[in-house]
């Protein structure tokens, strides 16, 4: 457990985590809506995402992973494995939808989860609660809600990311300060 | 010049510039407001920076910086150094402000911003007229131009990191397939 005056560390909240997850449709929307399609489809190179990869492989979560995993920790336990998530679900799935498609998409799916997610009342002694996944073993409901929030931000982070290093010759001798660009998370 | 069908390289467009700066304010907005408080200040140790430490870093570059820089290349060119910019200047400057009010600053001041720039009427031409950095020496003004828009997804980027942090060991497992955590980019 961290201390009070540990900045650097929160305890996990469900109000606190549901309160971040239900930020990140906005956030994306904002960062993203209107954009030239040539930004939502920008990517890092090789097997990198776009933004628009990125909504989409956001969306199938909300279908297939989080909630569902969530129901199987409260109904199941650790007798059922947790199926594995298909990280490339959404190359199929989003083919030929627009940005707006999969940025409705995404709000729509994640209200329904946290209006699922409210439905469960999950109280604190249901976050010790585990489940079983496939490449970890045990995990616990409190671990797999933490994992959510972090998982959007994560994805926040690199859709900003994606965006910022197209202009990585743009910069010119800036580069040197721009940590996204640089490489250093510093 | 990249080429058209390069996805990891955009041409510098003026258009597509403020086109993501206008989104700033409202991505942060999206992120951080209504947030509890120990979130705002939330940090990765040491004197890394907070949510509440960036946007007091953005409503100064509004300030002291980047409009500034280009009116100084339009206007003198050259001759005359840029200031060096202060990235402290927001730990005096910030004290005893709100989340909020940091926020409705950094709304105001880049709305000032951009309605400052539309009025310069920059044409392509101007975009390679030059300052001198005090730093790098010669930079132009596309250079700069470009790097206000990578630094506000630079911090977009490192305010979702540092967020995500904060739930670094309450993920457990999970910490291996979060880059955001695991430090590594991806």
């Amino acid at each position: 457990m961290p201390d009070a005056d540990d900045r650097t560390r929160r305890p996990f909240a469900l109000e606190e985590a549901v309160a971040l997850l239900s930020r990140t449709p906005a956030v994306l929307d904002a960062l993203l809506r209107g954009l030239p399609e040539t930004w939502a489809h920008a990517h890092e190179g090789g097997e990198t995402w776009s933004p628009f990869d990125v909504l989409g492989h956001l969306v199938h979560g909300e279908q297939a992973d989080w909630l569902p995993r969530v129901t199987i920790i409260l109904n199941e336990g650790e007798h059922r494995t947790f199926d594995p998530f298909d990280r490339q679900a959404q190359f199929a799935a989003s083919a030929g939808r627009t940005l707006p498609d999969l940025l409705a998409a995404f709000a729509a799916a994640r209200g329904d989860s946290l209006r699922g997610l409210a439905a469960l009342q999950i109280t604190s002694a249901d976050l010790d609660r585990a489940g079983t996944h496939p490449a970890f073993g045990r995990v616990t409901l409190r671990q797999l809600l933490a994992t959510w929030v972090a998982h959007d931000l994560d994805h926040v982070a690199q859709v900003s990311r994606v965006l910022a290093r197209q202009y990585t010759e743009e910069v010119g001798p800036w580069r040197a300060y721009l940590r996204v660009i640089s490489g250093t998370q510093g």
